[in-house]
């Protein structure tokens, strides 16, 4: 007893001397009623001060395992009761439900491209860490902490931090929208903000019209809650318009979802003509829309777009989901929703129901930074880190990779489909072997096709790791097609989406 | 234009400026191809440095609101474009599904008890702000930060950060819990962790068993999924037994939701003899637990009572949701739970197909904090704190307040069952009037009884009010018993709960 004890990391020695103990204890070793070292002399033992001992003391009595019986010592108060037979051994498994097996056999995370250190990665779309502003966001900490922290760290408002409320309806109206009539909820980021959406909504089709391909995570999250995800082909300026009013006519939709920026995988612009359009006739049709704003900042080049909640005007019809994530910090978690106020009241209850709220501590500090000025500086600057990724990642596709197209007009990724006859996920494979990994593009399709893309993610990828890492891709490409006895030629790259 | 520009608070000016720009071409007051004044003139015009005014000019052409041409100027480069006509006004009550209704239906901040300022609110259990210790979070946040920022902010993994997931895998070892075959997920507090759960299981029976009463957003919960809740009743040792095994005989149940310490009302603890009673007979008829760790830190005097978790030794029925909400920091949303390492694993693809993961920089936080040693510290001071807080609501409920019974042996509430005939909400009513409110009971019963009982919060309560407020509490009371006949006999108060 007590050989094993080593003080090990910065964390007090006198928590480590009880998590020490409560373990002799739940163990056995140390049984009910045993008398433990007085301090001294353990104190001696262990070679820790004698303060160290008393407190740790002092902590097991608190927490009911020790007894301090007085002029007598310490002894242990409470035994590791448990029953002597487990009460049952339960096969979870046949426990659960529908919407368990299915998210974990949609998990990407589990299922999907396992990364080896090393490896060029093409797969993420996160952020670039080491370009996060750490001096504005400790700045932004402090500044909070010393105007409020208590209240910070109690209990919010399910709807949200009032401040960071107020700055994002006017960063809205900045884009363009009319708030009049509209209300914002904040939600831990996109992805619980669908997820109300479509908690809320009820089933009437049980189908969702959205772009095909569209949001991997998306399509995930339809199918838990029942619906149907129904997908229109997209073109270079966004969705086929043909098709949309065929979709239209064949049947009726409880929702839409588009991503009209920089859309996930393909990276397209829906043209502000498009966006005109598509509200139009998903207004006769009576269809809502959930509009996903994502990656609407990173723009490098081209007019800028209004949101279609902007291009709504005074119309009620389009529920808006932003999300900073692939810009300012996804490990904090917020986003939000602006929609017509009755629909955000309801949301505002489901969310509650969910998760209470959302960490005001981090809203607090989203707000602060935003309210310094540092966004307006740190986009300048991501912007031009990124457009030069992007502009590497155009030129090594178009270089080295044979290809039918290649898409996306900004954002963190491009989007390439290659020769109708290769599968992507095979070129995947070969590429693994050599050292670089891609997101094979089926799996943001609606209906079982693209297994001829692949999503190029490049934010997070060092520069000349870009090139090197698409050049092998090429080579690869090129191999899969002299075997199917196509001609290599990589100056076909680059055509435009149509 | 411009006539109305006021620099106001201690955001940056150029932001300001941007802002109210941005607002003008959105409103049409500057259509498509005006003419912006010259930054020197603007900044004479407005008052403000030229430094201001390009700058805010450079954002306005970021977010491509403007142009500047060479030689010529800045002009509107992009009118507020929308449809004439809205695409269509929706009725959003008409698209929304039970969910929705039944979770705003529910909403007790929305049809609850409505306070205002100056009143003495027991209606609270959340942790009183003025103990929080703020040096100890600051200095958590600038070392945590000092070592990992950037990666803090980026995306992390559902299943959650991982030294908090050791810290806390520790600590309920430190409960007696063997963690062997088992796993952690953190969680957005309590409530997501119990969504988690409820989404994760099959219905069977569609029957929950529980205490009753019980913790009102755990039943709004199990409606909300689609689960009746079915309660057994209390004793003041927890529940009664005979009730449960008759309970059981009658029919399955997919789970039982309990919470053996400090229960949500009564404040009542269950008993180490009725603990392992209530597992055997819970795994005689195979019915898997979901344990509330609510307030077990909270225990102010008496033996400390293993969890469930704990008592089921290497059993895997029971999964234990933790959080430290009533005591540390509610406002980060920190919680987790602990159960089967193959159902942790399902619930982590959950997780992720709903909010991605919990904020990493909480949890990282949250485990600096812990790991800093500032949570025994904390826990010592608050448990005196409350401890005298908790003393006091005993003795001026016993005092002033004629009642059959009161529970409650630790935690931030207390429990008070009035005369069969009075009606609390009525009291409620009365009691209003004289600006004090608390929480009527009835609220936590599954079976609409409770009808003459009340909740008293009283963490967040300055100590003088908390006898002042019972003091009117009973003075209502007695008035009630009068005017229905019966004699007042405020001694009577404080019996035990049978």
């Amino acid at each position: 007893m007590f050989n094993d004890f080593r003080t090990e990391s910065d964390s007090p020695a006198y928590i480590q001397l009880k998590v020490y103990i409560e373990t002799l204890i739940t163990q056995g070793v140390m049984p009910l009623h045993h008398k433990l070292p007085s301090t001294r002399e353990l104190a001696g033992l262990l070679g820790v001060s004698r303060t160290t001992v008393i407190s740790a003391y002092e902590a097991l009595e608190r927490t009911g395992w020790i007894e301090a019986v007085k002029g007598r010592g310490n002894f242990v108060s409470r035994a590791a009761v448990h029953l002597e037979e487990p009460p049952s051994i339960i096969d979870w498994t046949e426990r659960l439900g529908p919407q368990a097996f299915l998210s974990e056999e949609m998990d990407l995370m589990k299922h999907g491209i396992k990364w080896e250190k090393g490896m060029i990665a093409f797969t993420s779309i996160a952020p670039d860490e080491r370009l996060f502003d750490m001096a504005g966001v400790k700045r932004a900490f402090l500044d909070r902490m010393a105007l409020e922290g208590n209240v910070l760290m109690n209990y919010g408002y399910a709807q949200g931090y009032r401040p960071l409320m107020e700055y994002l309806l006017g960063y809205m109206r900045g884009k363009g929208v009319e708030t009049e009539g509209k209300d914002i909820l904040i939600t831990n980021g996109f992805t619980e903000g669908f997820d109300l959406l479509l908690t809320a909504i009820g089933q009437r089709s049980g189908r969702i019209l959205c772009e095909n391909p569209t949001h991997h995570t998306a399509v995930k999250m339809m199918k838990l809650h029942g619906f149907k995800p129904v997908g229109v082909s997209m073109e270079h300026d966004g969705m086929n318009m043909d098709e949309l009013r065929r979709t239209l006519d064949e049947g009726g939709f409880d929702l839409a979802y588009l991503t009209p920026s920089y859309h996930n995988p393909t990276g397209i612009v829906t043209s502000p003509e498009k966006r005109m359009e598509l509200l139009r006739l998903l207004g006769e049709h009576e269809v809502p829309v959930v509009e996903d704003g994502f990656n609407e900042e990173l723009r490098y080049s081209g007019a800028h777009a209004a949101p279609l909640i902007a291009c709504a005007g005074i119309g009620n019809s389009v529920a808006y989901v932003g999300s900073f994530s692939k810009i300012l910090f996804p490990g904090i978690r917020v986003g939000w929703i602006v929609a017509d106020r009755k629909l955000i009241g309801y949301l505002e209850s489901l969310k509650r129901a969910r998760t209470i709220h959302t960490s005001t501590l981090d809203q607090a500090l989203l707000f602060q930074y935003l309210h310094n000025g540092n966004f307006e500086r740190y986009l300048k600057r991501a912007r031009t880190e990124y457009k030069r990724k992007y502009e590497l990642a155009v030129q090594g596709c178009r270089e080295h990779i044979p290809m039918k197209n290649l898409s996306g007009e900004g954002g963190l990724h491009v989007f390439v489909e290659l020769e109708e006859t290769l599968d992507a996920r095979a070129v995947l494979e070969d590429c693994r072997l050599r050292g670089v990994v891609f997101t094979p593009g089926d799996i943001f399709f609606t209906n079982g096709r693209g297994k001829n893309t692949m999503r190029i993610g490049f934010s997070r990828v060092p520069e000349d790791r870009i090139t090197e890492g698409l050049r092998i891709i090429g080579e690869v490409v090129n191999k899969h097609l002299e075997d199917s006895g196509i001609l290599s030629d990589p100056g076909k790259g680059g055509g435009s989406y149509e």
